[in-house]
Protein backbone atom coordinates (compact mmCIF):
# COMPACT_ATOMS: atom_id res chain seq x y z
CA UNK A 1 0.00 0.00 0.00
CA UNK A 2 1.36 3.41 -0.89
CA UNK A 3 -0.56 6.65 -0.06
CA UNK A 4 -0.59 9.12 -3.14
CA UNK A 5 -2.05 12.00 -0.93
CA UNK A 6 -5.33 13.52 0.17
CA UNK A 7 -7.77 12.80 -2.31
CA UNK A 8 -10.88 15.12 -0.60
CA UNK A 9 -12.56 15.82 2.74
CA UNK A 10 -15.73 15.18 2.89
CA UNK A 11 -18.18 17.56 5.01
CA UNK A 12 -21.81 16.66 5.57
CA UNK A 13 -24.27 19.48 5.01
CA UNK A 14 -27.66 20.10 6.08
CA UNK A 15 -28.67 21.67 2.33
CA UNK A 16 -26.38 21.55 -0.10
CA UNK A 17 -28.35 25.04 -1.43
CA UNK A 18 -27.04 26.31 1.95
CA UNK A 19 -23.32 25.21 1.87
CA UNK A 20 -21.98 25.25 -1.56
CA UNK A 21 -21.98 29.08 -1.91
CA UNK A 22 -19.33 29.38 1.10
CA UNK A 23 -16.94 27.08 -0.99
CA UNK A 24 -18.28 28.24 -4.63
CA UNK A 25 -18.54 31.99 -4.28
CA UNK A 26 -16.74 32.94 -1.10
CA UNK A 27 -13.39 30.80 -1.40
CA UNK A 28 -14.26 30.89 -5.20
CA UNK A 29 -13.38 26.96 -5.33
CA UNK A 30 -13.94 25.26 -8.98
CA UNK A 31 -16.77 23.26 -8.71
CA UNK A 32 -16.44 19.65 -10.39
CA UNK A 33 -19.55 17.75 -9.82
CA UNK A 34 -22.58 16.82 -8.50
CA UNK A 35 -23.22 13.17 -8.18
CA UNK A 36 -25.60 10.77 -6.18
CA UNK A 37 -24.01 7.68 -4.96
CA UNK A 38 -26.49 5.48 -3.96
CA UNK A 39 -24.49 2.81 -2.44
CA UNK A 40 -23.23 5.84 0.29
CA UNK A 41 -27.00 7.44 0.65
CA UNK A 42 -25.36 11.05 -0.46
CA UNK A 43 -25.44 13.50 -3.08
CA UNK A 44 -22.30 14.82 -3.08
CA UNK A 45 -21.43 18.16 -4.46
CA UNK A 46 -17.71 18.00 -5.92
CA UNK A 47 -15.29 21.24 -5.79
CA UNK A 48 -11.65 20.95 -6.69
CA UNK A 49 -8.77 22.93 -4.79
CA UNK A 50 -6.40 21.99 -7.55
CA UNK A 51 -4.94 20.04 -4.67
CA UNK A 52 -7.41 17.83 -3.04
CA UNK A 53 -10.91 18.18 -3.61
CA UNK A 54 -14.07 19.41 -0.94
CA UNK A 55 -16.97 16.91 -0.92
CA UNK A 56 -19.87 18.59 0.60
CA UNK A 57 -22.33 15.60 1.46
CA UNK A 58 -26.26 15.59 1.87
CA UNK A 59 -28.11 12.68 2.84
CA UNK A 60 -30.57 11.09 1.21
CA UNK A 61 -32.50 9.26 3.99
CA UNK A 62 -32.45 10.24 7.99
CA UNK A 63 -31.02 6.66 8.25
CA UNK A 64 -27.77 6.49 5.93
CA UNK A 65 -24.41 6.80 7.55
CA UNK A 66 -24.16 10.98 7.15
CA UNK A 67 -27.77 11.23 7.64
CA UNK A 68 -27.12 9.26 11.41
CA UNK A 69 -23.67 11.89 11.71
CA UNK A 70 -25.83 14.95 11.13
CA UNK A 71 -28.71 13.54 13.55
CA UNK A 72 -25.24 12.94 15.86
CA UNK A 73 -22.94 15.39 15.90
CA UNK A 74 -24.44 17.93 13.31
CA UNK A 75 -23.07 19.13 10.00
CA UNK A 76 -19.04 19.59 9.67
CA UNK A 77 -16.16 17.22 8.66
CA UNK A 78 -17.46 13.49 8.22
CA UNK A 79 -14.22 11.82 6.91
CA UNK A 80 -11.08 12.08 5.28
CA UNK A 81 -10.04 10.46 1.76
CA UNK A 82 -6.32 9.26 1.17
CA UNK A 83 -5.79 8.17 -2.56
CA UNK A 84 -3.83 4.68 -2.60
CA UNK A 85 -2.04 2.78 -5.12
CA UNK A 86 -4.42 -0.98 -5.32
CA UNK A 87 -6.67 -0.81 -2.92
CA UNK A 88 -7.03 -4.69 -2.48
CA UNK A 89 -3.33 -4.85 -1.10
CA UNK A 90 -4.24 -1.63 1.14
CA UNK A 91 -7.11 -4.30 2.64
CA UNK A 92 -5.07 -7.20 3.00
CA UNK A 93 -1.85 -4.92 5.00
CA UNK A 94 -4.69 -3.07 7.31
CA UNK A 95 -6.14 -6.64 8.25
CA UNK A 96 -2.88 -8.10 8.95
CA UNK A 97 -2.07 -4.96 11.11
CA UNK A 98 -5.15 -5.32 12.80
CA UNK A 99 -7.38 -2.50 11.65
CA UNK A 100 -10.95 -2.54 11.77
CA UNK A 101 -12.96 -1.65 8.04
CA UNK A 102 -16.15 -1.11 8.15
CA UNK A 103 -16.43 -3.32 4.99
CA UNK A 104 -13.61 -6.19 4.17
CA UNK A 105 -14.50 -5.64 0.56
CA UNK A 106 -14.27 -2.26 -1.72
CA UNK A 107 -17.31 -0.68 -3.43
CA UNK A 108 -17.54 1.84 -5.88
CA UNK A 109 -17.50 5.74 -4.93
CA UNK A 110 -18.08 8.92 -5.78
CA UNK A 111 -16.46 9.33 -9.18
CA UNK A 112 -15.85 5.67 -9.95
CA UNK A 113 -13.22 5.01 -7.40
CA UNK A 114 -12.92 2.01 -5.59
CA UNK A 115 -13.24 2.58 -2.04
CA UNK A 116 -12.93 1.45 1.65
CA UNK A 117 -13.73 3.09 5.05
CA UNK A 118 -11.23 2.62 8.33
CA UNK A 119 -13.37 2.28 11.33
CA UNK A 120 -13.03 5.28 13.50
CA UNK A 121 -12.17 3.28 16.28
CA UNK A 122 -8.59 2.34 14.75
CA UNK A 123 -7.74 5.64 13.51
CA UNK A 124 -7.90 7.79 16.72
CA UNK A 125 -11.65 8.99 16.35
CA UNK A 126 -11.17 9.77 12.33
CA UNK A 127 -13.25 7.92 9.50
CA UNK A 128 -10.89 7.19 6.93
CA UNK A 129 -11.76 6.17 3.60
CA UNK A 130 -9.47 4.76 1.15
CA UNK A 131 -9.56 5.04 -2.62
CA UNK A 132 -8.64 3.92 -5.82
CA UNK A 133 -8.59 5.36 -8.98
CA UNK A 134 -9.43 3.26 -11.73
CA UNK B 1 -7.57 35.67 -2.82
CA UNK B 2 -6.63 32.03 -4.71
CA UNK B 3 -6.79 29.08 -3.06
CA UNK B 4 -4.06 26.76 -3.75
CA UNK B 5 -4.85 23.35 -2.19
CA UNK B 6 -5.50 21.60 0.81
CA UNK B 7 -2.32 22.35 2.65
CA UNK B 8 -3.27 20.07 5.86
CA UNK B 9 -5.77 17.99 8.30
CA UNK B 10 -5.43 18.97 11.29
CA UNK B 11 -6.94 16.14 13.91
CA UNK B 12 -7.11 16.47 17.70
CA UNK B 13 -5.44 13.65 19.54
CA UNK B 14 -5.32 12.44 23.43
CA UNK B 15 -1.89 11.63 22.79
CA UNK B 16 0.90 11.84 20.09
CA UNK B 17 2.31 8.60 21.53
CA UNK B 18 -0.75 6.47 21.08
CA UNK B 19 -2.44 7.95 17.79
CA UNK B 20 0.61 8.58 15.78
CA UNK B 21 1.61 4.96 15.23
CA UNK B 22 -1.68 4.42 12.79
CA UNK B 23 -0.30 7.36 10.79
CA UNK B 24 3.46 6.09 10.69
CA UNK B 25 3.60 2.34 10.93
CA UNK B 26 -0.10 1.12 9.92
CA UNK B 27 -0.42 3.89 6.60
CA UNK B 28 3.20 4.81 6.30
CA UNK B 29 3.13 8.27 5.66
CA UNK B 30 5.81 9.88 6.26
CA UNK B 31 6.89 11.80 9.21
CA UNK B 32 7.92 15.30 8.75
CA UNK B 33 7.95 17.40 12.37
CA UNK B 34 6.94 17.56 15.64
CA UNK B 35 6.74 21.38 16.73
CA UNK B 36 4.94 23.17 19.36
CA UNK B 37 2.61 26.09 18.40
CA UNK B 38 2.44 27.94 21.31
CA UNK B 39 -0.16 30.46 19.90
CA UNK B 40 -2.56 28.03 19.25
CA UNK B 41 -1.74 25.85 22.42
CA UNK B 42 -0.61 22.69 20.75
CA UNK B 43 2.14 20.37 20.40
CA UNK B 44 1.72 19.18 16.43
CA UNK B 45 3.02 16.27 14.71
CA UNK B 46 3.17 16.71 11.02
CA UNK B 47 2.80 13.94 8.37
CA UNK B 48 3.05 14.56 4.63
CA UNK B 49 1.16 12.07 1.89
CA UNK B 50 3.10 14.03 -0.31
CA UNK B 51 0.19 15.79 -1.50
CA UNK B 52 -1.47 17.43 1.75
CA UNK B 53 -0.37 16.96 5.20
CA UNK B 54 -1.99 15.64 8.51
CA UNK B 55 -1.12 17.27 11.61
CA UNK B 56 -1.92 15.54 14.82
CA UNK B 57 -2.88 18.07 17.53
CA UNK B 58 -2.03 17.71 21.26
CA UNK B 59 -3.41 20.03 23.44
CA UNK B 60 -0.98 21.99 26.01
CA UNK B 61 -3.36 22.72 28.28
CA UNK B 62 -7.50 21.90 28.89
CA UNK B 63 -8.37 25.64 28.48
CA UNK B 64 -6.77 25.90 24.82
CA UNK B 65 -8.67 25.40 21.99
CA UNK B 66 -7.65 21.70 21.21
CA UNK B 67 -8.27 20.92 25.08
CA UNK B 68 -11.58 22.05 24.79
CA UNK B 69 -12.93 20.41 21.58
CA UNK B 70 -11.27 17.41 22.88
CA UNK B 71 -13.36 17.61 26.23
CA UNK B 72 -16.63 18.15 24.07
CA UNK B 73 -16.11 16.20 21.32
CA UNK B 74 -13.36 13.88 22.06
CA UNK B 75 -10.60 12.80 19.23
CA UNK B 76 -11.15 13.26 15.60
CA UNK B 77 -10.64 15.89 12.77
CA UNK B 78 -10.38 19.23 14.15
CA UNK B 79 -9.80 21.37 11.02
CA UNK B 80 -9.18 21.67 7.63
CA UNK B 81 -6.55 24.08 6.29
CA UNK B 82 -6.32 25.58 2.83
CA UNK B 83 -3.46 27.09 1.22
CA UNK B 84 -4.09 30.71 0.14
CA UNK B 85 -1.54 33.26 -2.15
CA UNK B 86 -1.97 36.21 0.08
CA UNK B 87 -3.75 35.70 3.70
CA UNK B 88 -4.13 39.46 4.02
CA UNK B 89 -5.76 39.41 0.85
CA UNK B 90 -7.60 37.05 1.47
CA UNK B 91 -8.77 38.39 4.78
CA UNK B 92 -10.22 41.45 3.58
CA UNK B 93 -12.12 39.52 0.99
CA UNK B 94 -13.78 37.17 3.96
CA UNK B 95 -14.74 40.48 5.67
CA UNK B 96 -16.51 42.09 2.85
CA UNK B 97 -18.07 38.94 2.19
CA UNK B 98 -19.74 39.36 5.80
CA UNK B 99 -17.66 36.06 6.94
CA UNK B 100 -16.73 36.04 10.36
CA UNK B 101 -12.91 35.43 11.57
CA UNK B 102 -11.75 34.06 14.94
CA UNK B 103 -8.86 36.79 14.62
CA UNK B 104 -9.14 39.53 12.20
CA UNK B 105 -5.18 39.17 11.85
CA UNK B 106 -3.21 36.80 10.59
CA UNK B 107 -0.78 34.69 13.33
CA UNK B 108 2.10 32.82 12.89
CA UNK B 109 1.03 28.70 12.30
CA UNK B 110 3.18 25.87 12.30
CA UNK B 111 6.04 25.50 10.03
CA UNK B 112 5.90 29.59 9.64
CA UNK B 113 2.97 29.86 7.73
CA UNK B 114 0.69 32.96 8.00
CA UNK B 115 -2.74 31.59 9.04
CA UNK B 116 -6.40 32.83 9.83
CA UNK B 117 -9.10 30.87 10.81
CA UNK B 118 -12.93 30.94 9.43
CA UNK B 119 -15.37 30.50 12.38
CA UNK B 120 -17.42 27.63 12.17
CA UNK B 121 -20.53 29.29 11.81
CA UNK B 122 -19.61 30.91 8.62
CA UNK B 123 -18.49 27.65 6.76
CA UNK B 124 -21.05 25.33 7.81
CA UNK B 125 -19.92 24.18 11.39
CA UNK B 126 -16.14 23.55 9.61
CA UNK B 127 -13.12 25.13 11.35
CA UNK B 128 -11.46 25.99 7.83
CA UNK B 129 -8.19 27.80 7.99
CA UNK B 130 -6.41 29.61 5.66
CA UNK B 131 -2.24 29.68 5.20
CA UNK B 132 -0.02 31.61 3.35
CA UNK B 133 3.27 29.70 2.94
CA UNK B 134 6.70 32.52 3.36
Amino acid sequence: MKILGIEHIGIAVESLDKSAPFWREVLKISHRTTETVESEGVVTDIFDTGSGKVELLSALSEDSPVGKFLAKRGPGIHHICLQVDDIRSAIVELKAAGVELVKDEPSVGAEGYLVVFVHPRSAGGVLVELAERR
